[in-house]
């Protein structure tokens, strides 16, 4: 189940961006569940990553590798999220490191591993190892849906979204893939998304960009309010295009940054739209406040109701669930009498009551929608924040209750 | 659907707290949906209540009075929460408490009147004032299961509970009813619970008693994070039984609290079995705490986790959801490495790994049961919190789909 159609946009070739998959059979045959990236030399990687206190080995191998050498390759894998594998799981993102170094002949801190799947169990390495060389000859540099679908797991679909502009005169691209539909939470839970670019940009701005990007787009998508061990937000630019973004105040890195954010807010939208079980796609839109946290209190304690949740998956416009939710979210000395509620552009709620011209009919014509926008007003201040996600169905229960069986 | 059964207790009258029951058609018809508590003059009343911005008018009126006189009369009704109802729904409630007053022949700031049900519906005072005359002719000592019964609402089954206790050579008792079943979180969510016994107490450490018993016990459960507008929690002292407790150093206070406090355990944890849907009892056990806090912290991330949750439902000890909730909790510079982790006796994480010789069959026996307690060490203090929850279902979707239906 998944909110309306999201056909995956036809992605251009990066140049300077080589991608693989393969089958290696971590969790089940017949698909392809292992990815690689491969960079120029003179390419540049940056990234951000799950805050989760137990975050899984791969993240924390990346981590180091990030910081000792530039990296040329990252190798994914779907299946198996090598977290709380202890001692064991870093050896293994190792050995995978080292299996990719290589074959290309490489240091194996220049290889990033990623993982995402079941938690706990052992990473089948010599299954991952094993393809290694026929990634190697079939890399390509246009494969972007064999690597979108490569890295799915409860996904119902594959996400891409693509960005072009023109820097000086010459066309660049931005193209993006990701995967996540359940365990999503801001600070990105169970999400891997990879983003290249055929700019050349220096590490130190790269990760700039991405930070800023993932703020805006990852972090402000929630689906079951659980954030991931593995958790992972890659920027890859291959500088193939020969156009180098090296300022952070020219105008090339404003439309380099437009571009990154578009293509991940796009991912991040189509990881909602796909959230597990989703029949509806939500956004809450909170102003008012006064300061930014107030609102995303505010928008948080809507987005993870489950009483809301489950009224927005029968389209019951059940507004007291939405005002009693304001209420708890935490906001010191809210004054409920200037607090007003939209879904859409119905107002449900005036001054902290329901709305006097109100009709149940009117809330029930926007909930069957499958996009409804729920507006809050805090009528404190200035701020305004809004987030993304979805209802809490049947099918919700049933794939994560099925999910390891 | 509920956990277990859980038959209503035989509960003895106490002396001097009256009680009616009636049928008002509030929300449908064929059942009782008032009910009046009715103290002697020289009773006492004390009570907590939610800590929504968005409290409902009850609760307001409810507070006003209480600070103004000493309450006599309370009177309830299920089926509409008279909440985000702004000026009228206060008018309304005062109307009910003038009309109980009338009848009485008493001020209408001795009447605390409470409210459960639909958020944003006007209340139907005169079905209620309807009914009053009939109440005061039918008030009496033995009835507590019929008003167990008349405050339900989605509840599946009515919930009491009952000590008897000797102090100072004679026998004083304390009953309990409460109603809830969904939006029950910390800080009581739509929880009504009435306690009372045939001891004297003044109002001041009447006030004591059911502040310590209520965070205890009901702001120590949790069903779906959501806290409603109406939450009440009463204490109501007779003074009846010529017991009189009024040193707080006494061992007859003492015996007194101990007394509430087991009522009020018993009701919160009935709360939590017939929790909307529920399939499981869950008790979270979190020691090793810097300090209580992070204990609740990491208790409140398990226990509202719909990952676990689901995984509860499923009987699937998916300890790598678990530890991923620890780690998200938000405790700060967590040592992952420190973390032990037990269903009931068996370790399924040591050093915040898979227990090496923990195996799927024994967790899987575990999760078989009803009752289930998740033991989390955090390793890191000697602080201890305990809190009771519930699996999320199929039934709890459904439940909170269909509701105003």
């Amino acid at each position: 189940m998944a909110v309306g159609e999201l056909p995956f946009p036809s992605m251009p070739p990066i140049k300077g961006v080589r991608l693989a998959t393969a089958g290696a059979a971590i969790k089940r045959t017949g698909r392809d569940d292992v990815l690689l990236f491969a960079l120029p030399e003179y390419g540049t990687v940056a990234g951000v990553f799950t805050q989760n206190a137990f975050c899984a080995a791969p993240v924390l191998i990346c981590r180091q590798h990030l910081a000792a050498a530039s990296g040329r390759f990252l190798i994914i894998n779907a299946g198996n999220a090598n977290a709380c594998t202890g001692e064991q799981g870093k050896r293994d993102a190792l050995s995978v490191c080292q299996a990719v170094a290589e074959q290309a002949d490489s240091n194996p801190q220049q290889v990033l591993p990623f993982s995402t799947g079941v938690i706990g169990e052992p990473l089948p390495v010599s299954k991952i190892t094993a393809v290694v060389p026929q990634l190697f000859a079939d890399l390509k540099e246009d494969h972007w849906l064999g690597a979108a679908r490569a890295i799915m797991t409860t996904d119902t679909r594959p996400k891409g979204a693509t960005r072009q502009v023109t820097i000086d005169g010459q066309m660049i691209t931005v193209n993006g893939i990701a995967k996540g539909s359940g365990m999503i939470n801001p600070n990105m839970a169970t999400l891997l998304s990879f983003i290249a670019t055929d700019a050349g940009v220096e590490q130190r701005l790269l990760q700039a960009i991405i930070a800023e990007a993932a703020n805006l787009s990852f972090n402000r998508i929630t689906i079951d309010g659980d954030t991931s061990t593995n958790d992972s937000c890659m920027l890859l630019a291959s500088g193939a295009s020969g156009v180098r973004v090296s300022d952070r105040s020219s105008e090339a890195y404003r439309q380099l940054q437009q571009a990154v954010n578009e293509v991940c807010s796009e991912l991040a939208r189509a990881v909602v739209a796909d959230g597990e079980g989703a029949t509806k796609f939500v956004t809450l839109d909170v102003k008012g406040g006064g300061n930014g946290d107030e609102c995303l209190q505010v928008a948080y304690a809507v987005a993870h109701s489950p009483l809301i949740k489950t009224a927005l998956f029968a389209s019951d416009p059940n507004w007291g669930r939405i005002v009693a939710a304001i209420g708890y979210a935490g906001v010191p000395e809210l004054d409920p009498s200037l607090v007003q509620v939209h879904l859409n552009e119905v107002q449900i709620v005036t001054d902290g009551e329901r709305a006097s011209d109100y009709t149940e009919a009117q809330g029930q014509a926007v909930m069957q929608g499958e996009h409804i926008t729920i507006r809050i007003d805090l009528g404190r201040g200035q701020a305004e924040e809004v987030l993304w996600t979805t209802d809490l169905s049947y099918e919700y229960v049933r794939i994560n209750a099925d999910y390891r069986t």
